[in-house]
């Protein structure tokens, strides 16, 4: 797929209506890039009150972006076509765009953002603002409405706790994907519940209901079998899908799934605390409060608990932009009537 | 690599000397296929006394023949060429193979299996016996000089536990993989000596001298680095390397390293007591003896012990496929006489 990057012409852009989009009007991109799928909504840099839902012209959804998992030439590819595709649907152009928030797992270390920052300001032009952060930041933002402040708990595919105080500090637990051990990831207790039946099978471990539910759900008629299943695709997101397996045999009063998702909920409260005590978001006295929210298909499963979110991760990314670009207009144009 | 199986031609032999190898000799090739390396030796068809070593014409080594490690096509290929420089090496030609045992790691089903005879009917003789084993085999006949009964513990990149009865029942633990929680295996260790290090730096765990060790040997400057480094190599091996930095370190004292290698042993025993148990090794009083064969770095990392291997395992595995043939032509020359 050959593109013109800093030029007028990229590949993805052809179909754009010459009559759509609204003739100078700016936009922000927003992208939250997980281990299972990857969403980008387009939002208008225009002020809207916070009893409104913040407004979004477009979003595009695609697969894995995380570079650990697919590779960094894939992730790249999925993160070019999702934003294309979301500015397609809007009827605008790259050119519209100011800023662009690309929350993606899998940023973990300063070399990966720089990285990502390099080949976007390959893509959009030198005034356009970059925000490249973990997923994380997506998730707490869709919960504070685009303010970093509080602690964010993510278990997806993967999981990662993250935290910012109000001056700026940040801090993480977990996150590492899972040889280093995200045992309260939805892969980790996919992984433990086959791990579960392979012991069981051996005459390692006690009889366990998943052994019954996970070969039906996979279409296997042994646990020998699920070693050929396991490594046949690396992807972290298709061994992730059993977690529902795991959840429906511990209602079902399975006690090796019990355990297994005990132990997640342990391994994930762990992650919260370790975050929240590092950046003292309880305060010194112990009582201060702070916004948690909780994202992701493992703790989303319950319908019943308030997990804080708002809007979408995404939408979280663009309002993290969107703040930025609207104090930056306010800075600049000080006596602007939002009335 | 172009080569024609059937014909007479295959591009590995053909460097072989005009002058080299015996008229008609008959030879065996041994295979002990591991996710580390894989060794294969070549072995004459003649008979030895007990209190001599079993004769080895030549020995190859390549890499990792696992194809849930490598993929299938990669372990094919490695399969194929340390047959062939092993071949070389003695200065005889494939025609003169009379037997072949391919003992290989991550042969779990009769699916695995028949892909391997497949290929092997394709490149050798239609008369060539073919005897295609987890790699647990050779480690067992290792210890037996090719018999198949007892146990066999193996820890290396990866472990398994595998038993046979004298009247040929087989059971097996273990040996599924990482993701599906071999953890008693160098890759376990190495895996739970890196999450200990992440832990350690998250808040979520107790410091350890694992996090100075682990950097250092790396070269890495901070915990954070690991998790590109981890991921930037799906390799089980280049993980289980590790090991040797986690007995060091629990050596000097560290509970966390040391907490590691005792659940690691654990694991590895509960391995070996389910075969026992299973295949009533230890007979209906629990008083029969059976040989117990222990094999891997994981294993001979201390020396003191007694791990019951009397031969490498390659050669093993081509004792395995001696017996038989020996055997049938025992019973096809009645009154043949050794000496």
């Amino acid at each position: 797929m050959k593109r013109e990057r800093k030029g007028d012409i990229w590949d993805f852009e052809h179909e754009i209506p010459a009559t759509g989009g609204g003739g100078g009007e700016k936009l922000i991109l927003g992208l939250d890039g997980g281990t299972s799928n990857t969403i980008c909504v387009c939002m208008p840099v225009i002020p809207f009150t916070s009893n409104h839902s913040p407004p979004v012209y477009a979003r595009a959804v695609a697969g894995c972006s995380n570079h650990n998992s697919v590779g960094e030439s894939a992730a790249r590819e999925t993160l070019e076509q999702v934003m294309a595709e979301a500015l397609l649907k809007s009827g605008c152009s790259r050119s519209a765009v100011r800023a662009v928030c690309l929350a993606v797992s899998g940023v973990n270390h300063p070399t990966d953002q720089q990285r990502i920052l390099d080949w976007l300001s390959d893509i959009f032009a030198s005034d356009v603002e970059f925000f490249v952060e973990n997923d994380a930041v997506a998730a707490l933002a869709s919960g504070t409405m685009g303010k970093l402040h509080g602690c964010v708990l993510i278990a997806g595919t993967g999981t990662i706790a993250y935290g910012y105080t109000e001056d700026g500090r940040e801090a993480r637990a977990s996150g590492a994907g899972p040889v280093l051990g995200d045992w309260g990831s939805g892969y980790g207790i996919a992984a433990k519940a086959l791990t579960s039946v392979i012991r069981s099978y051996d005459g390692r471990g006690p009889e366990t209901m998943l052994t019954c539910s996970v070969l039906h759900q996979l279409q296997l008629s042994s646990p020998d079998e699920l070693i050929g299943w396991t490594y046949a695709d690396p992807s972290w997101a298709r061994i992730a899908n059993l977690v529902p397996v795991v959840v429906s045999c511990a209602e079902a009063g399975d006690q090796v799934a019990n355990d297994i998702l005990l132990h997640a909920v342990q391994e994930l409260a762990s992650s919260v605390k370790a975050v929240v005590h590092r950046l003292g978001l309880c305060g010194k006295d112990g009582k201060a409060s702070f916004p948690l929210v909780m994202v992701g298909n493992v703790l989303e499963a319950n319908r019943r608990w308030d997990i804080g979110k708002e809007v979408e991760p995404a939408v979280g990314a663009a309002l993290l932009a969107w703040n930025y670009v609207i104090e930056q207009y306010q800075q600049e144009h000080p006596v602007v009537d939002y009335d």
